[in-house]
C-alpha cells in the first residue's frame, strides 16, 4: 500500500489541482491532501479559511467522482521552522511514502527528510493558478471556469469575491 | 443539510466512539470529527500522534461500514485560550450547526458561542473509555476487545503498547 | 510623580482588592492594575475573561469613588518565561517605580529587575480571597458580600455562577 | 448603554486620533481604544511600546478634556489568525456594540463577526497620519504640531526621535 | 568521528552530571550537552536560567579538567510537541550519532527517530540528584558537597539559595 | 573579568566574522557568540540551521587557533518583541558587560537596556558579507575564499550550495 502526500494552500482549489490529484491517484493507493498555512485567511493571497478550503476540496473531489475513501484532507498550520516542518507535518497526517510538489523548498525539505519526492503533473499552469484566479476575482474577470462548478457555487454562497474585494480596500470593479 | 461536530482526543478510538458516531450520524447529514490536542503525543494520557489517530478513526469507520463521504476527520491543535477556542475550531473545519460532547467545558464553550449543543449518546462508559484502555495496555490487561479489530491491529503494528510502557518508565508488565 | 504597579488575576475583583488599591493609592500618584493570565478564562481557577475582569475592576473603582484618572487597568497575557516577565510587563504598561505584590515569585522577579517592591496591605485575607469566593459560588454559599455590589450585579448579569458550575461538571448545588 | 471600540496602532497618537475619538464619543457612552500590535516596538513603523502608547493616549485625552471615565485603553497583541482575531479582541476588552475603523480588513472582520461597523470620522487624513509623522521625525521635519502638546513633550522626554533615527541606521538629518 | 548528545535540565549541574559526562567522553569524540527547558527559571524545580546553567556547566568542566574543545553546551527551549522534539533538537545542535539519557521518554523519542540510544552511567543516583540538591537548599541542608566547588561558589555569588527560598514563599529555614 | 556578546546570523560564518571575533577577544576575557534567528533555515537569506552554524563557528575558531575556553557559542531563537529581546538574550547566555554589533537596532536595544555597546571592527565589509557569499553560491561565483577553509569544506560536505540553489527554484548556474 503506497500513500502519497500533496500539500498546497488551495486558495481556492481549482481545476489544475483536480487534474493533479487525479494523476497522483493513478500512482498511489491513498493520497493525503495537506491544506497549508491553515491558520491564515482574509488576506489577498489567502482569502479562505482552512475549513472553507477543506469543504471546497471535498466538493471538488465529489464533483469529479474521486473516491473519498482514498483521500485524507488535513489542515496544516504553519510552524515557522523549515528544518522541522516535514516532521511536524508527519505528526499531523498518517504515514506516507511519496511527497508530491512543484515547490522547490517543499521538494528539498521532503528529500532531506529521506522521503521519495515527485513533481506534480500540472495542467496548463499559466491558466490554472490560484494567483491568477484571485486576481480575476478582484478585477471582475472570468474566474468561474477555472474552478470546479461546486467550488464556484460555494464561493458565491459565502460571498468570497466580496470578501476579497473588501479586504483589498475596494468593492469597486477596477 | 445539517452538519455536526464531535471533538475528542481518541487516545485511542474505541467502540464507545464508534457507537457515538453511529448514533450522531442518525441525526445529522455530515459529521466533523475533531481530533483534539493534536500536537500532543508520547505521553501516558496521549500516546498516539494526531496522524495515527486520524488513521485509526478511518480504519474504525471503514470496519463498521460508516460512509466516509459523510465524515470529516480533522486534527485540532490546542490554542490555550478557552474563550477563543470555538472560533479557532470553526476556522479549521467546515461550517457546522450542532456540537456534540459530554465534556462540560466543551458544551459550555459551544453554547456561549451560540451553537446548539447536544450530549453524546455513550455506550457503557465505564467500560469503553480511553483512560481504562490505556491502563489495560500498561498493565497487560485485555484492551483489544474494547477497540475495533482494525484499530487493535494497527496499534500492534506500530508497537503502540511498547511505546506506552517505555514512556511510563517500565517495559515490564506490572 | 510616582507610579506603582499591582498585578493580580482578579478572579473576580473583591473587597480585599479594593482595600489594597485604596491603600496603595495613598502612596503613589498613579497605579497600574495589571490583570494577569489575561488569555485564560472558563476554568475553575480563572472563570472570567480579561475583558470581564477589566469591566468589573472599573465598576469596583467607580463604586468606591476611586479616581479613574489615577489608575491604568491593563490585561497581561502570560509569557511563560519568568526571567523575562518583568520586562514583558513593562513593555505593556507605562513606566513605573514601585511594584506591589504579596506573591513571593512576583516580588522576587521585580526585585531582581531592579524595582522597589512593597508588600500589599491586605484586609482579612482569609475571608477576601478569590479562591474562597469561587468555592462559595460553586457550592451555593454567600459570595456576594465579599465583592463590590456592582461586581456582584455584573456577575449575575452574565451568568457567571452558572458558568463556573457548568465548567465544574455540575450545575447542582452540592 | 452603547459601547464602541476603535483599534489603531497609535504610532504615535496624533490630532487626527483625538478628533476621531471626540467624534465617536458623541455617538457612544463608552469607547474602548485598542492599541494594536502591542508586542511590537523599536521598528520604523512601530517605534513606541504599547506602554508608551497607552501613556501618550492618556495624555492626549487629558489635554483635550476627554472624560477618562468613558474610555478604556487596552493593549492588543497580534494573534496572527485573522478569522479568530475579533473573538480574541473581545476576550481582552469589555463587551461592545459598534466597531469603528477605516481599515478595510478590520471592518470586514468585525462585520463577519456580526458587529455593527462604522467608518471613523477623520480630520484631514493626508496631514494627520502616523506614517507622515514618523517620516517627519526621521527627516527633521515639523512633526510636533501634528500631535497633542503633551504627546510631543513625552516623545522628547524619552528621546523618541533619536530612537527612530538610530533604528533607521542614521542619526543624521537627511 | 562520533558525536554524542546528553540532554538534562542541570538545575543545578552536580557531581553526578560530571561523572556521567566524563564516562560518556570515553565513548565519543565530542559531546553535545543540551540544557533543556531553557526558557524556564525561577521555579522550585527550575531555579536557574539557561545562561546560569551554561556558565555552571562550563565551570564544572573546567574544574574537572574536561577538554572544552570536545564539548558543545547548548540551551534547548521546550517545544511542546514530543513527536517533533528530536528533530527540533537536531536543528539547534551539530549532527550527532548517539543519544545518552536515562529518561524513558527521551530514550524512546531518540530511538523512534532512528538514533542509537544508550543509558547514561550514573554515580550514586540517590545522592547526586537535582531534586535532592534543591530540597537541601530549601531546608538548609548540606548541598554544597554534591556539586563542583566552582558551581557552589557561583550559586552563592548570585544568591541562588535565597532565590529558591524566596520563590518558595519563605526565606526561613524550615 | 569582562565578558562581551556578539550576535549575528552567521549565514555562513566568514573571514570578516573571524577578524571581528579576534579583535573583540583582545578587549574582553570571554566572548559570547549568539547565533541569531536560530529557528530559521532553508531560506535564501538563512540557508543553514543553527546547529550547522554552531559547528561552522567552532571549525572557524579552531582553524584560526582561537581559544575555545574563552568563547561561548549559543543559538538565539527569535522572540518577536524588540523591547524584550535583550532580556530574553540574557536569559539564554551567561552574564555579560559589553555588547558588540554594527546593527543599529541591536546597538539601540542593548543601549536602552543599560549595556555598554561598541561597534564591531569589520574587515573589508563590502567583500566579507554573508549576503555577497550567498549570492556567489547561487550564481556559481568564487565564495570559498571568503570563508575559513574548514567552513568551505563543511558546506561542501553537506551540499550547502545545492541546498541554496534548490531552494531558489533553480539548480542551474544563472
Amino acid at each position: 500500500m503506497i500513500r502519497g502526500i500533496y500539500i498546497g494552500r488551495f486558495q481556492p482549489p481549482h481545476l489544475g489541482h483536480v487534474y493533479a490529484i487525479t494523476k497522483v491517484l493513478d500512482e498511489v493507493n491513498e493520497l493525503i491532501i495537506g491544506v497549508g498555512s491553515a491558520q491564515i485567511s482574509h488576506t489577498l493571497d489567502n482569502p479562505f479559511t482552512a475549513g472553507e478550503r477543506l469543504l471546497m476540496l471535498r466538493l471538488a473531489l465529489m464533483e469529479y467522482n474521486i473516491d473519498l475513501c482514498k483521500v485524507y484532507i488535513v489542515p496544516i498550520p504553519d510552524i515557522g521552522m523549515n528544518y522541522v516542518w516535514v516532521k511536524y507535518v508527519s505528526m499531523l497526517v498518517p504515514p506516507f511514502h511519496i511527497a508530491y510538489s512543484n515547490n522547490p523548498l517543499v521538494l528539498r525539505l521532503f528529500k532531506e527528510a529521506g522521503y521519495l519526492v515527485k513533481r506534480i503533473p500540472m495542467y496548463d499552469r499559466s491558466k490554472y493558478s490560484g494567483k491568477l484566479i484571485r486576481k480575476l476575482m478582484l478585477t471582475g474577470g472570468p474566474w468561474e471556469k477555472l474552478v470546479p462548478k461546486s467550488v464556484a457555487s460555494f464561493i458565491k454562497e459565502i460571498g468570497g469575491v466580496e470578501r476579497l474585494r473588501e479586504i483589498s480596500g475596494s468593492d469597486e470593479v477596477i
